[in-house]
């Protein structure tokens, strides 16, 4: 099978809450909205925020209100990004993790509770390249 | 900032039984492992299956031991390709969450949850066109 996802859907409380975070803190155009749903293009895949009652029945999985053991991971060009990145995702309803700090294999993180509670790390990682679509590609440290 | 995700990382309780789902089932091939890290180079962004309790300390978040409001897609060509892959995955540790149907919408889709209770989607969506190298791009129905 093609190594390849096609979507990833995060189940989300309350649309207008959301958009706020993904939309002015990260600066991302929605490629289409209605009442339940946002979809963003993204690199190579589609991310749909979708009410989270409607997912689950979607999924058919009750009980799913609530984040989990993932997490998301959006890396930067440069290492003081890391931290502008957080400061500014944080004053759109972002809850901070974990501050920005250099793990021990080299780069820098942190990481950021999205309004629905997903976490995202926000990541330089200088080994793995990102094109200017947007494509990242694994590498060795 | 890049509408771009980098790394999806998805907390996983053992890391041979993960990697049966995924290698064996949906017959996909790592670009790197060690003892609790798996990376599959994906279609522009890089999956992690990781150990729960490293995701944990990494993110400084506990109680993330769990799988939680969202879900993952595997588009496919076919309409009958969605049960096929429901069923392959099922015999590599997944559990049908939702069998095969066609949603009000049109296509076709199931729900399969992976071996840490993490949610795939298997659908067709004619409407959604899907490049050679794996690159799935939103569009009207």
């Amino acid at each position: 099978m093609q190594q390849q996802l096609s979507v990833l859907t995060l189940g989300i409380a309350d649309l207008a809450r959301s958009r706020r975070f993904y939309c002015d803190g990260f600066g991302w155009t929605p490629v289409f909205q209605n009442e339940d749903i946002v979809f963003y293009q993204m690199n190579g895949f589609v991310l749909g925020t979708w009410l989270t009652s409607a997912l689950e029945a979607d999924m058919q999985r009750p009980l799913a209100a609530r984040s989990g053991a993932f997490s998301l991971a959006h890396n930067v060009a440069k290492a003081e990004e890391v931290r502008a990145v957080l400061d500014r995702l944080s004053q759109f309803g972002g809850r901070i993790l974990r501050a920005a700090d250099a793990p021990p294999q080299g780069g820098m993180r942190g990481y950021i509770a999205d309004p629905d509670d997903h976490a995202w790390e926000i990541a330089w990682n200088p080994a793995w390249p990102i094109s200017a679509e947007g494509y990242v590609r694994f590498a060795p440290a």
